[in-house]
């Protein structure tokens, strides 16, 4: 597996929730995404561009979005609120940032991050770019990071050759 | 009213709808979105990225949805399937790629789209922006042009001051 561009984001992950949630993610294996779309309820998503365009988005249930504004905020929200949208902005913005630093080569930079709410909505990515999906256990249960990137030119998904 | 940044975004969308899909958009009034979240069930999103960080949606009905790929692919498609997740992608990266052409100051490069289904779903930008919404009469009803741009450095929206 070329690991060159989805461990950055699997690692970065992993050490974000740790670092800023106190919260031990395991991690599952990558698989690429296409066709069935998972149905979350929020999901955090940034662009990068630079060398290469792409797109991250954290997948979270309704418990996890709750889960990870509480452990931010020492509060639990009652509600899918701006206080619980921001806070999963801001993980994502700090999970893409940390990967793209160790991506330095693609020279990429970070979008505004948006955050999608509502139930069954789904995200989908350009059918030219084969999302790679990863997920992750949560004391919240499932979470998901699903990477998109393409370089100039190139018409393929990241990392897709080998996995 | 400070156009400087939203104009850019206002013009790109009817030049756009206009040369890709032979459609003629009449401009709304701008103005700031706070508070409610339009709900619509379509909508392209996709990410800026150099000087300023921003985000760009185009929101869209079902019926704008579908109209859009029927005018670009020449033929309806019968549900919201990949070819008109891809048309509305299309379709907000051009748009947003030649508004950032016009602030070239600013020196931003766009990332992947994504295109969000699904009904009631609502895309939330980080409350320490506030967007602009620029909403369009087009043939199929009201759509939107939503446009956040934070400049680094800067924590407020752009050309809120004297809209």
């Amino acid at each position: 597996m070329n690991v060159d561009y989805i461990n950055p984001f699997l690692t970065s992950t992993i050490s974000v929730f740790q670092t800023m949630l106190q919260c031990k993610l395991e991690r599952g294996t990558p698989y690429l995404k296409n066709g069935a779309q998972a149905k979350q309820e929020v999901s955090g998503v940034i662009g990068l561009s630079g060398k290469a365009q792409g797109i991250v988005v954290l997948g979270l249930s309704r418990d996890a979005a709750l889960g990870v504004a509480e452990s931010l905020l020492q509060e639990r929200p009652t509600e899918i609120n701006a206080d619980v949208t921001d806070a999963v902005g801001e993980l994502v913005n700090i999970i893409a940032g940390s990967a793209k630093a160790k991506l330095e080569h693609l020279n990429m930079s970070v979008s505004l991050p948006t955050v999608i709410t509502g139930k069954g909505h789904s995200v989908e990515f350009p059918t030219k770019v084969t999302p790679i999906c990863i997920p992750f256990l949560s004391p919240w249960g499932e979470i998901t990071v699903e990477v998109g990137l393409c370089e100039h030119g190139a018409e393929t998904a990241v990392a897709a050759k080998g996995m």
